[in-house]
C-alpha cells in the first residue's frame, strides 16, 4: 500500500509549497551526486522545506505513510549516508533554515539553525568577536546540521573537540513530528538522559536536527606553527607528551606526515618551495594557540626542551603568515597529492594515541607484506589517536587494476590491526551507507543491540534515513 | 507472582555467595542511610556482587523475576537515587568491584572499576605521575560507579569538564545480564550511537556501570590563586570573560562568594584569619593552571589589567600553601556555615552564564518579597553557570517553622526565574528520587517521552532503579 511517487511529490508540494519540490531525476544532481561518486541511487523527490512546521509535517505525513526521509545538509559526507540507499526514499534538505538565530560572544554561546553554512558559521562569530572552531576541508558546502549529525571533526579537536564536543544542545524534529526542544546553553544540567549526544553523531536516523547552541570562543591573539622533524613516530610520540604537559589544551594541532608526502608534493610541483628544516623521515606539524595579552615564544621554548631531550633532530618555525600558510598547505595537500601518484587506497582509523606507533608499524609491514611494492603514507591528526592511513599504488602500477585486486584485502588487513590495537574503523566519518556491513562484523554485538532497540523506540516505522548505519 | 524475601536472599546467595548478601535490616544502615537523611525506605536485601559475572547472573535473574535493582556505589547522593523508593528493590552494591585494571600516564588514560573510590583513583593517578581531576567533597568515600550514574560535577568542571567529559568509555551489564563492552580509549571515534554518554548520567536507570576508560592529565607545575573583590555578579561576569579570553581552559576555576559568607564565618570562628585583602559584597575565588615548564605570573598578570579597566577594587594573591587553602576553606566552608545560622533553602540550579547576574538579582528580590528577612546566600561555581542558590532564614527565626512554611513555596519562586532563563533545576546532582515529580513538571515533555521509549527499550521489565528519574 506504498503510496506512488506522484502521490508524494503532490503531498510534498501540499505541506513545503510547491516550488520547493523536486521531482524531475535530471534536476536532482545537487542533491544525488556526493563527493566520492560512488552512490547512484535515485530519489523519489526532494523537498527544501521553509521553515520548521513544514519539517514537522512532512515527517508526521512520512511516518503514517511509511515513507523514508533522508535527512540532507550540504551533500559533503563521504559514507553516504546523505543520499539513497533504496531509491524510495525522499531527501529533505535543511538548506533553507539557514538563520544564524543569536550570537552572544560574552556568554560563548551561538544558535544556528541546520543549513547554516559552516563558513557563515565561522562568519557569524566572527563579526561578533568570537571564534567557532571547527574547520573541514567542507566547510564551504557543509551545513550545521550535516556536520552534527555526522559529528565532523576537523584540525582542531586536539583543543577544542570535535562537533558533539561543541555542541551544548540541540533542537530536533522526531520520526512522528514533534519538536524536541533541547536548545539549551547550560554548562551543566543534570536532568536527564544525554540526548543531545545521541542526536549529534546519529546520522539522522533517530531524529532531523534542525538547529544547535554551539559553543563559540575567544578569538586567540594569534598561533605558534613550527613543522618539526621526528625520527619516528615513537618520537613523534614523546614529543606530543612533552607538548600535552607544557602547553595543555593551547595546543591546537599535532600533525604526523611521513617524508614521501613532502617528496611527492615536490617532484609535482604542488609547493612553491620546501617548509621544512631539512630532510627527516617524519614531520610533525604542531601549532599552538597564543592567548590575548600572553607573550609569544612558548612553542620555542617547547622545542628548545625537546632538543635538549633529543627528542627531535631539526624544525622550522614559522615567522610570517606566508610560512604557517606554506607548512598548512603541505598538510592540507596530503589527501590530495596522492592521486598524482596513481590509485590509492584509504582508511580513516583511530586507536589509542599512546598506539598509533605500533599501528604503523604493524599496519605497514602487514600491507606491505600482501602487496610488495606498495608505499604506505599514513598521516594525519596524530594527537587525536587518528591517522588516514593511506596506501599508494607501486610505482608504476595500473591504477584499475590495483584496486580490483587489492582494495578489499588492503582494508581488511588495517581493520585488523586497528580492532586488535583497540581502535576504531571509522575515526571521524561515520558510517553511512559505506560501512554498515563492516560496522556489523567488528562492533561489539551488545552495542549493536542496544543501538537498534534506541533506533526502533525513537523511530518505530523506521522512516529516518532507513537503512543508513544500522541494516 | 512476585518472589519472596527470603527467596530473594536465597537466589541472590546462591549467585554471588552467602557471604556478600546481607538480608538483616538491623546491618544496612551503611547502604540505607544516605547523607541528607532524607529517605527511609528498608530494602528487600543488600549483594555485594564480588565480580562481573555475578553482576550479569543477578540482572539476568532479577530480569526473569521482575524484581527491582539499585546500583549503589559509595552511597554519597544527594537526591535519593542510590537508596531504595518501593521497598521491594535489592541494593546490589559495586564495592568489591575495585580494581584500578590499568594506568597509563602518558597515553592519558586510567580504566577503573565501578567500586573504587574516586580518592583511590586520584592516587592510583598521582602514583603515574599523572592527575584525575575530578575533585568531591565526598570523594573519600564516593565510587567511580556513582560518579558517573549521577555525572558528578565539582570545583574543576570549568578546566577539565564533568564526570561525563573525563569518562571516554564505559563498560555496563545490562538489564538482562549482558555486557556492554565500551572501554574504548579513543578520542575519536564514529561508529554508531553515543551509548557511553546514555550511561554516564542515567542514575543507574539504563544499566549499571561496571566500569570506565578515564582521561588522566599531565600533573600542572602549581596553581595561582587570588581572592578578588568584585561589586557585583555583573562585575564578576567581565572579569570571568577577560580571564577566559586571557587563560584559556587553564582557568581552573572560578567561585562567586557573597560577604554574608564571609560574615558567618568570622562570627562563628570558622577561620583562623581573614582571607579577603578587604571588604566587598562579592568575592570570586580566581584559580589558575600553571603548567610545567611555564612562568608564574599569568594571573597577577591579568588582574593587574582587571584593575586598569576598573573591573575590580581589591584582591590578594595567595602567596603560600596555608594562605591557598585558607581561600578555598573559605569556600568549601560555604554550605556547612550556613548550618551556624538556623535553618535553610537550598537549590542547585544552573543558567546560561551570561544570565547569573539576573538569576541572582531576580531571583533573590523574588524570594526576599515572598519571605522578609530572609538572606539569600547565592554562591558557587560561577564559571559553569551552577550557582547554590541557597537561602539562610531571618536571623532569629524558629528553624522548623521557617522550613514548614517557606521551603516549597522558596523552591517554587526560585525554578520558575531559573526556568524563565533557559537554566536546569537540577545542575550537579540529578534527579534520583527527590525531584522526580519537578522533572516531570519542568522538562520538554517530547524529552521526556525520548527518554521513556528509551528506559522502555533497555530495561522493558523496568528493573533496572526503578522510579527513579522517570516515573
Amino acid at each position: 500500500m506504498s503510496l506512488s511517487a506522484s502521490e508524494i511529490v503532490r503531498a510534498l508540494s501540499d505541506m513545503a509549497g510547491p516550488e520547493v519540490v523536486v521531482s524531475d531525476p535530471s534536476k536532482m544532481a545537487a542533491w544525488l551526486n556526493e563527493p566520492r561518486k560512488r552512490f547512484h541511487t535515485p530519489a523519489t523527490a526532494v523537498v527544501t522545506p521553509p521553515d520548521i512546521a513544514a519539517v514537522q509535517a512532512i515527517l508526521r505525513w512520512a511516518n503514517q505513510n511509511h515513507v523514508g526521509v533522508i535527512p540532507q545538509g550540504g551533500n559533503t559526507g563521504l559514507v553516504g549516508a546523505q543520499v539513497p540507499l533504496s531509491g524510495q526514499e525522499i531527501i529533505l534538505s535543511l538548506a533553507r533554515l539557514d538563520r544564524i538565530r543569536s550570537v552572544d560572544a560574552a556568554a560563548g554561546v551561538m544558535t544556528a539553525e541546520a543549513g547554516v553554512i559552516l563558513e557563515n558559521a565561522h562568519k557569524a562569530a566572527e563579526e561578533a568577536g568570537a571564534m567557532f572552531p571547527l574547520w573541514l576541508a567542507s566547510q564551504g558546502s557543509a551545513r550545521i546540521g550535516g556536520v552534527l549529525s555526522s559529528n565532523a571533526g576537523g584540525v582542531n579537536v586536539l583543543a577544542y573537540g570535535n562537533a558533539r564536543e561543541l555542541t551544548m544542545g540541540v533542537e530536533a524534529v522526531l520520526a512522528d513530528g514533534r519538536l524536541y526542544r533541547g536548545l539549551n546553553a547550560l554548562k551543566k544540567d543534570n536532568t536527564g538522559y544525554d540526548l543531545k549526544d545521541l542526536l549529534v553523531g546519529a546520522e539522522g536516523t533517530l531524529g532531523i536536527i534542525t538547529a544547535a547552541t554551539l559553543k563559540i570562543f575567544p578569538l586567540p591573539e594569534d598561533h605558534e606553527t613550527a613543522l618539526v622533524n621526528v625520527a619516528s613516530p615513537e618520537a613523534a610520540l614523546e614529543l606530543f607528551q612533552l607538548l600535552r604537559a607544557r602547553a595543555g589544551s593551547r595546543l591546537n594541532a599535532f600533525e604526523l606526515i611521513p617524508h614521501i608526502g613532502l617528496d611527492i608534493q615536490l617532484r609535482h610541483g604542488m609547493l612553491d618551495a620546501d617548509p621544512t628544516a631539512s630532510a627527516s623521515p617524519w614531520y610533525a606539524l604542531i601549532e599552538l594557540i597564543r592567548l590575548a595579552g600572553t607573550a609569544p615564544g612558548s612553542l620555542q621554548s617547547i622545542l628548545e626542551t625537546a632538543f635538549e631531550q633529543s627528542l627531535i633532530a631539526d624544525a622550522t618555525i614559522a615567522e610570517s603568515l606566508a610560512e604557517r600558510t606554506r607548512m598548512w598547505t603541505f598538510r592540507e595537500q596530503m589527501s590530495e597529492c596522492q592521486s598524482r601518484e596513481g590509485a590509492s587506497i584509504k582508511h580513516d582509523v583511530s586507536v589509542p594515541i599512546a598506539a598509533i606507533p605500533r599501528l604503523i608499524a604493524e599496519g605497514s609491514a602487514a600491507v606491505e607484506r600482501r602487496v610488495p611494492g606498495i608505499r604506505p603514507v599514513p598521516f594525519g591528526h596524530m594527537g587525536d589517536g587518528n591517522i588516514h592511513f593511506n596506501f599508494s599504488m607501486p610505482a608504476g602500477a595500473d591504477p584499475k587494476a590495483f584496486m580490483a585486486e587489492f582494495d578489499e584485502a588492503v582494508h581488511e588487513v588495517i581493520y585488523e590491526v586497528v580492532l586488535k590495537l583497540g581502535g576504531s574503523v571509522s575515526a571521524e566519518h561515520g558510517i553511512g551507507q559505506l560501512k554498515v556491513d563492516l560496522l556489523r562484523q567488528v562492533k561489539d554485538p551488545v552495542a549493536l543491540d542496544m543501538m537498534r532497540a534506541i533506533k526502533t523506540a525513537l523511530d518505530p516505522n523506521g522512516i529516518l534515513n532507513p537503512g543508513k548505519m544500522l541494516r
